[in-house]
């Protein structure tokens, strides 16, 4: 298996990229690394080139680029080499931490749709409460969305739940304003009524965000706007929250000050669990585009290349191709 | 000033209504409180009856009633009947802790829209980091809204937070999936765009809902089916963190579970002020339709019937009334 890696994007490249391969490749023995890069700096961070190949390009694309230009303005970026060795046959999966925009239109435009997926998205796995996860779809890769776009969603988050997780019959649920079917947009609306007529997809109905973390669902399905401002409320929620019991500790009282030092290292584990997530995969693509965050460190690159083994290995995306070539649209 | 109760609406009515009531009339000393209701029940909980009407009503709305339904069907409930005062002029705003589909009911079937307002919003203020909060609509009372609707809102919103909340020229901000004014659905650009060109509003441009806990804007816009999705988002969040840390401290180390002990008061507080927003508004109607959460207690309904009390002497929706009314669309 090879796995294409653009080891110039992120908030800290090539470093903890290579880094995060260092870790990868001591479990994922049969797993050719391609770091797409500068020689000289990757080689740097290597700790030995065993299942290692490094693929020499001259640009590196950066968070003021054109995400769209770049495609055709920066053929020799570390980030478009790597997704073009995809298109080319050359590897099975490519992995960037990246500029996402740049990244997904990278993907669209090279790696290509699964015939009859109308819409590719966005999906990351965030935490639940009880440690089991869920799949949610679609985090931004569209800002509009129709009731067979969500359909479609739903299908690719199901496949990838049991085929990557390993869930059983995952359960499926849109997001709605309430979790009665007779809520929603006209979008919402009528994905539930066609969601509930699949006998393919254990769809359980509409969900509220308010109990997503829950693990109420194993796959939730959302518009890319609603998807992306959940995703960011949840976020934006956490970190408010440890700020705010940071300060409460240190104005408060000694007593709370001395309790604060005690409990900390417990809620710094907290902390880790909300950025556990991963990459986030760019699914309904004829093959594996995940985007790890841009300020990752070695672990979560590992973690994101893990994530890629498992795609790889499950073959979903080609188990999606049939699924799609094999539906009577 | 007259203000109309629904005594019987919520989880814990009349009781928390009607000690609401006994805690706001020592301060709102100007003010008739109307309870709709069963008068005997009320009396119970009743502390005196200066400034007190009580309106016997024989009927109650329940969850289980349809809202649309109910405002022909239960004409005498104790909902109905104190927003059916407002529309008669026998009272000034109205008040209710029960259902929310209801209230919106017989807000735009009553009360009435605002000319001009192409859609009235549900409005809540939310706490931020700093104290100073921020208010957001619509929170669903719309499950789709278009670029004029999102603009009405800006102005519904900006009214509010200058003549309610005292901000002078409040800054109002878009939930989109980006700060770039490039970014968002169809209808967010065109509302961007028509905000952009108006001047009576400080339209500071796209915010992501990740930011918005953190004081960015004074008021936040967003369709009904995206702030209802952020609203519950960050509720889920906040209830998910303390039942976290909840645990975390209970199957911890002794030494966890004695900082535990030291810092709960600490973080009480914090848990309470996630709850302490107050009533959510019924904006753009022709006078203040105020809704309490369902499990309120004493103190907040106290602090909505302030609320409503300063939407009143503000004279916010007269003010409303005159600016669509000399806007030409």
């Amino acid at each position: 298996m090879k796995i294409a890696i653009d080891a110039m994007g992120g908030d800290f490249a090539p470093e903890n990229i290579v880094k995060g391969v260092n870790l990868a490749k001591k479990e994922l023995t049969n797993v050719t690394f391609q770091l797409y890069g500068d020689k000289a700096q990757i080689e740097e961070y290597l700790e030995d080139e065993q299942n290692v190949e490094i693929i020499e390009t001259t640009e590196v694309i950066d968070f003021h680029d054109d995400p769209v230009a770049v495609i055709k303005s920066k053929k020799d970026s570390s980030l478009v080499r790597a997704v073009t060795a995809v298109k080319k046959g050359e590897a099975d999966a490519v992995l960037s931490a990246g500029s996402t925009g740049a990244l997904l239109t990278a993907g669209l435009m090279l790696v290509k749709r699964i015939k009859q997926v109308s819409r590719p998205a966005l999906m990351s796995t965030l935490p639940t409460l009880d440690g089991r996860g869920f799949d949610m779809l679609d985090l931004g890769a569209n800002t509009e969305n129709t009731a067979q776009h969500l359909v479609d969603f739903a299908i690719l988050g199901a496949y990838y739940a049991e085929n990557v997780r390993g869930i059983t019959q995952p359960r499926v649920a849109l997001i709605s304003n309430g979790a009665e079917e007779s809520k929603g947009s006209p979008a919402v609306k009528e994905a539930h009524a066609l969601l509930s007529a699949m006998t393919e997809i254990n769809f359980i109905g509409n969900i509220e965000s308010r109990d997503i973390l829950e693990g109420s669902a194993d796959v939730v399905v959302a518009d890319g706007f609603t998807g992306n401002a959940i995703l960011k409320s949840i976020e934006g929620t956490m970190s408010g929250v440890f700020k705010l019991i940071k300060s409460t500790i240190k104005n408060g009282s000694l007593k709370t000050k001395i309790g604060g030092a005690l409990v900390a290292p417990a809620l710094a584990s907290l902390k880790d669990l909300a950025g556990s997530g991963g990459g986030a995969a760019f699914v309904g693509l004829k093959a594996p585009v995940v985007k790890a965050h841009g300020n990752s460190g070695a672990e979560e690159i590992a973690q994101a290349l893990r994530q890629v083994h498992k795609m790889v290995d499950s073959d979903v995306s080609g188990k999606l191709v049939n699924h799609f070539e094999n539906m009577n649209k």
